[in-house]
């Protein structure tokens, strides 16, 4: 499969964390072109600030492979990751990360600037379907003003 | 009870965590002058490189509250926070953060330089027993090598 198409099923995690009222992100992780874990946005499920997408995914992913690191795994995610997530990453030493949309107001840029705040050896590629998945995000927004 | 009263707490905690083999940091969560949530660093237990104890202490609190925000609360912690925490507190809004031990190998600062990565009404204190808090985490290292 291809990074698109992996994307699409993120945003459509993305759309579920949308029709339940929850800002809508989603995310997949990939190990040997295997889907080991998918998940979205739960903050107002779990009355829990901290539950993004990506960190439902990493301990959804820890827990099946019963390892605390993930060096051989891609994470697909519909919106670039804050700055909670990127440490998260970070300690996971995910092998790579493919993100949809830039998010200059909230993702880990905004506290690091230029700073790397992945482990040295995962790579990041941005912007696969960005379109689609900032749009989610203006409806959510839209809808909700 | 002062800051120092509930830094050994925190101490406590990471001490258990020291016995069983995980890196020897603890937290405390501090509501009303309440302890609404205790945890210590649990990755190796876990297998979940994510799970530092502030993580476990807001979760918990998350949960004990069923509140996703935490702003008259006051974490001790014993030490510094890293960037996955900061992000962490960031989005709880937690009241104060109070640490023990400075980190300049782990702390958000490595990434994130001078610039605040907490929500702007957070107040920070560190250095409450950092002496007790770091001798803790250089025992454990030094047994390890």
């Amino acid at each position: 499969m291809t990074d698109e198409q992996y994307m699409q099923l993120a945003l459509a995690e993305a759309q579920k964390a949308f029709e339940n009222g929850e800002v809508p992100i989603g995310a997949i992780l990939v190990l040997n072109n295997k889907i080991i874990a998918r998940a979205h946005n739960q903050v107002e499920l779990l009355k829990d600030s901290t539950a993004h997408a990506e960190i439902l995914a990493l301990t959804g992913a820890f827990n099946f492979l019963g390892s605390k690191y993930l060096p051989e795994a891609v994470l697909y995610v519909t919106v670039e990751p804050c700055l909670m997530c990127s440490g998260a990453l970070y300690w996971s030493k995910i092998g790579k990360i493919v993100f949809g949309a830039y998010d200059d107001k909230n993702s880990y840029r905004k506290v690091a600037g230029s700073n790397n705040p992945f482990h040295p050896k995962t790579m990041v590629t941005g912007g696969i379907l960005q379109n689609e998945c900032a749009q989610l995000m203006k409806d959510f927004f839209l809808a909700r003003r």
